[in-house]
């Protein structure tokens, strides 16, 4: 069921890098069925709050009609960033299942551990999961906008 | 002016009080204008996310074109929680001001110190802005609601 879920988030990854996004997607899900997804969307919304563990949050508290989304799970591609994994605590997620590790903004183990810290509410963690091919999709896309770049770059030189 | 805008942060905190929500405001700031505004909105919008910090960079993206807030500078009436401080870092704010200090979930001192990790932003951050008044807001607002809850109680019982 993990590789299940977590291959929706990878879906919803892939389709914010065919809109040029860092590609990193997030599923809800409670009882076994998927009450909300999200995905990266700040460049296009021109907006620093829309990571697709945000979007996921909102759309499963206006799915669900409450604030508090105990009975629920998030599986997303990427570890959670500051305010995404405070946005995680402040929803009460019972569990999140990350894929890739990102050792510069990560909050459940990278960069700092949330769960270290005495806030009220402490989500259970599962990260790695199918970790390469999380890693592999954000690789992939920076490989891509490098090569672009150096291709913009040498038509301007020429 | 750091009182003027403060004052701002605090009319919507009242307004968040009013509303049943714990009351905390703020306000952002680009030379000199009110940008965007927000207050807590949690158990009316039903929403984890809708604290007043994200409301305020939500609007601020919104109104301003753009992600990046660099210009801006924030006036809360509480210290910013792990969801909030990390959406200041990723928006890229360049200063936050606020009032009261936040003993269970402040992340610019209080708990723990975003600023004191490698993040790839660091706002300037000034704490206790007209701290007695920011306080005072919010004792004054669960003073009453346990007045409230008692009042409940007794008549309950009687």
């Amino acid at each position: 069921m993990k590789e299940y879920f977590m291959k929706k988030a990878l879906h919803y990854a892939r389709l914010a890098g065919k809109r040029g996004e860092t590609p990193v997607g997030a599923v809800i899900v409670r009882n076994g069925e998927i009450v909300s997804w999200g995905y990266n969307t700040r460049e296009t919304a021109k907006n620093a709050i829309r990571h697709a563990e945000i979007t996921a949050i909102d759309r499963a508290c206006k799915r669900l009609g409450g604030w508090r989304l105990w009975e629920c799970e998030m599986y997303v591609t990427l570890e959670p960033c500051p305010m995404c994994a405070g946005a995680i605590i402040n929803s009460r997620i019972r569990k999140v299942y990350f894929g890739a590790y990102d050792k510069k903004a990560g909050c459940f183990g990278s960069v700092t551990d949330m769960n270290a810290l005495p806030f009220n509410h402490h989500p259970e963690v599962e990260g790695g999961v199918m970790q390469e091919e999380c890693s592999e999709v954000l690789s992939e896309f920076f490989k891509k906008l490098r090569k672009e770049r150096r291709k913009d770059a040498d038509e301007q030189n020429n």
